[in-house]
This record gives structure tokens, C-alpha cells and sequence, in this order.
């Protein structure tokens, strides 16, 4: 199983691209990982759902065919970590070959990955950059085999 | 109003560090800040209870008199951004000098934390590690501020 993270555009703060690369080192030794840097266009007078539309658009077109979708989104539902482990042992159980995690841009995910998703899911109430997002993103990913696995990791 | 800040212990991962410093420099705009590194002792033989105890000990006896204890527990409610925001607004209406808030050690907070909490808040359902609750914290202190001021800051 693959888990695919298309990112929209690059890292901008230094200090959590080097925590998601160190996060994704510790996570090869479990899973194949792929993150793909997705370019996006902005137009002139395009409105907030324009953009939207192309980042959707972008995302969904990264992702090999039969990828199970899981959308972070403040509507979607809170997991534990242990619950999110049991939700990667699953896809792993049901023999997927591509799981994809989508952050959506700056005002949030098109209707067109809404609509798609598989999961929704929400880390937190609370609103983060999407920067912060991939952090916590890359680091309960790596929670989550250290749960499988049953291997003691920091709390 | 000061903001206070008792961490138990260095921050280990230097992204985090890092990070915590950067937020922590556009937060000394708004507010005055404290962060403590706090030493705790650990006796061979202690029990979980009895090390939480004195990690609850050294965070309590490092507050200033009247100190108004926000404590993040697992346990605790959940709130947007913006209702976060809204709760430090109110602490400086109301005249308080500080606002702790209070992260526990690896194993949670003390009986004696907890009891003491003027509130309690989670940040998420899902586990982080020390580090990580840091980060959050400082960065969803410096959203509030700018919340609060009227100001854009990505989301």
C-alpha cells in the first residue's frame, strides 16, 4: 500500500518542512510514501470558489486511479490516533494499493473533492495553517504504524 | 497581561524549537510572554502517579500568585480559534495579570493540575507528542492575537 500526499505548493516555513522530512524519513521504515508538490494556477479576478476549483481539480488529477480518498476537512469527524491506526490497518486488510490523504488550500477543499471523499476527517476545532496541517498530518501517520506495530513512541 | 508558559523540560526536537521560537518572537508584539523551562526530578522506582505528582508540583509552585490556569487535558472541551481568542480577550477585560497555561507530562497532569484548573481544553482527539502540543499551542496563541486584532494570518 502506498499512501500518497499531494501537497498544494511547497512548505513555506523551514522549521516544519524539516519536521515532515524527518517524520517521512522515520515513516519509510514502514509504509512507501509519496509526496507529490502540485503546482496550482491563479488567475486574475478568479473568486475564492475559482480557485478552489483549480486546487481540486489539481489534487484529484494527481492521484492514481482507485485511490481511496481520505479528505482533512473541519467538517469532517475526529479520530483518536488509535482509531486512525485502525483505519490504516483496514485499507492495508482490504488490499489497497493507494491511500491519499488531501488538505485543502487556503479557503478550504473544492465540492468536487468534498463530494469524492471516502473519509472526512477533522484533526482539531481549531484552525491551523496549512503548513501545521502536513506536520500533523506526516506525524500521526507515523503514530499510527508505531500503534500497528505496537512500538512505544512518545506521548 | 502576561502569558505564562511552564514547559517541563527542554523541547527535544529542534524543528519544534525552532518553531516555537518563531511564533513565539511574533507573539512578543501582542503580549508579554513567559516561557519557564522546568526541571523535574525522576526517583528510580517512582510509579506513573508519583512522577505526575511532582511534575504537577513544579508546574503549579512556578506560577505567579493568582495565576489563571488554562490546563490542555485530553479530558478537557474543545474550542474553535476563535472562541479561543475570545476567551483570552475576556482574561484581559477582566483585569488578570497572568494566564498559564499548562502542558502535563508524558503520562497527563496530576490529580492536583487538573483540580486546580480554572479551564480545561483540548486541543484534539488524537495523541501528540509534548513537542507538538508546544508548537500548537504557540501558534494557536498567535492566531488568538491576531484573531483579535482584525488581522489576516493563513489559514
Amino acid at each position: 500500500m502506498r499512501i500518497e500526499l499531494p501537497f498544494l505548493g511547497k512548505t513555506k516555513n523551514s522549521f516544519i518542512d524539516q519536521g515532515i522530512k524527518e517524520y517521512c524519513s522515520r515513516l519509510k521504515h514502514y509504509s512507501s510514501l509519496h509526496i507529490h508538490v502540485l503546482k496550482t494556477k491563479m488567475k486574475k479576478g478568479w473568486n475564492e470558489e475559482q480557485q478552489r476549483c483549480e486546487e481540486g481539480r489539481v489534487l484529484l488529477a494527481s492521484l492514481p486511479q482507485a485511490t481511496v480518498k481520505v479528505v482533512l476537512d473541519a467538517g469532517g469527524g475526529q479520530l483518536s490516533s488509535e482509531a486512525f491506526a485502525a483505519l490504516i490497518s483496514r485499507f492495508e486488510q482490504d488490499g489497497r494499493k493507494h491511500i491519499a490523504f488531501l488538505i485543502g488550500g487556503p479557503t478550504g477543499h473544492a465540492t468536487e473533492v468534498l463530494d469524492s471523499a471516502d473519509h472526512l476527517i477533522s484533526f482539531s476545532k481549531m484552525t491551523f495553517t496549512h503548513d501545521m496541517v502536513r506536520l500533523f498530518l506526516v506525524e500521526q501517520l507515523y503514530r499510527a504504524y508505531t500503534i500497528k506495530a505496537g512500538e512505544k513512541y512518545h506521548k
